[in-house]
């Protein structure tokens, strides 16, 4: 028997999130792993490099098969970093998460959590992101341990299809009302945006940035009715943002 | 005659770099411009957004027909508060760049000029943006300059298919050596990741991201090669990430 995969495990609420230490739990059964992640919270990064100023690496914990450390760079950073100055080589798997709030939808456009996946499949590493549909502090990351693990273990067994990896959307309902998993595409939808116009103790302007997500689609093979059914949605995603379609017809027109 | 289109433009090199400088000349005659881009460069911040905390927004010139703002935020902070606060409505059109630097292959990720530019896609605007292979102070924004106000002038006359929106990028070659204008698709390419391992005054370590970016692929149709063989290299690109082939292989995996 050779010896077990490595895993890079990371997230984009920090080392600390409760969503993170899910994740490890469930994935270490499956393999040596090294965890990288930001130090802070990073929602919102989406995919941002640190190029203008250093980075520094904590190691927190270093066991048989399992070694933990807190880097101050944004998701994207934690994965590079990983694969150059931790492990030196790149890992079997990467799984990111479990973040905390939907990323189903257009929010992979600002997801760090799928940044650091779509990192790692740009690498060529077989990568899935987890994001739980909930942002309270309570969130329960055990309801869907079962599907998690169903998800970990049948990408460490016969992996992924090239340049592809997987966006898994959770509802945040108990255990019970889960009803399986279902591979689907990205919905179309948008941010309502909303900006707080405050005035700061100095008589200065400013804005604070709210919002909710709408929903555009409501049909049956999108991630957003998954999740809003109680499934699963697993969405294979890319990193061509290529419309080949539209290729055809703006051929002829400069 | 109705009024004049309401165009957007910003970037990510900040409001005070010559390429938004040059952008803003050839946008100038098609309609009534607005600027808002960062106060500082923001390269490599990708589609990050500013929620922790609050945004400010700084008047610096009001013409008839034009206004410019610097802001606090991201490329895509300064979307959404282009539209929602100084616009109040979505624009016609939104232009960004020039950037300094390629933008083309999978440089699209970590792009905050394209962040911006897909940012006004998922509004429904049509959206443009530029990139000029050129990291050197003394770039040369001129030299491209007809093709560009081709590119503008077709936009604005005939609009742009549904989700779909433009990534640019420009050879940095003199004006009699550009070959014309091509419609490609995203070349697969790779960074090569580096990290410079350093000792800090009190003994420290840290690392400091460099590296290069790596062609993989050298087919006609991409952006890598049109740009490389001296033309203005067109991707039509969309902010749906689902990969569809692979929807089919993975349906009864889990």
């Amino acid at each position: 028997m050779g010896e077990k995969p490595l895993i890079l495990i990371t997230n984009d609420d920090g080392v600390r999130a409760p969503g993170i230490r899910a994740l490890i739990q469930y994935c270490r059964p499956f393999g040596r792993l090294v965890v990288v992640a930001p130090d802070r919270p990073q929602s919102g990064t989406a995919h941002a490099v640190t190029i203008a100023h250093p980075l520094r690496l904590e190691l927190i914990v270093k066991e048989e098969a399992y070694e933990e450390y807190s880097c101050t760079g944004t998701p994207a950073d934690c994965v590079k970093l990983a694969f150059k100055i931790v492990m030196k080589r790149r890992p079997d798997f990467l799984f990111s998460g479990i973040n905390h709030g939907n990323n189903a939808s257009i929010n992979i456009l600002y997801s760090g959590t799928m940044a650091a996946v779509l990192e790692g499949a740009m690498a060529g590493v077989p990568s899935v992101g987890f994001s739980l549909d909930s942002y309270s502090q309570h969130a329960d990351f055990e309801a869907a341990g079962k599907f998690i693990t169903t998800i970990v273990a049948s990408v460490v067994d016969k992996g992924l299809p090239v340049g592809v990896c997987l966006n898994v959307n959770i509802p945040a309902v108990p255990e019970g009302e889960i009803r399986g998993i279902r591979v689907c595409r990205q919905a179309e939808g948008t941010w309502q945006e909303d900006f707080d116009e405050r005035e700061d103790p100095h008589g200065r302007e400013y804005y604070w940035m709210k919002g909710d997500f709408v929903k555009i689609e409501h049909t049956e093979d999108t991630d957003q009715w998954a999740m809003e059914n109680n499934y699963l949605a697993v969405v294979p995603a890319q990193f061509d943002f290529t419309a080949y379609k539209a290729m055809e017809t703006l051929k002829d027109r400069f």
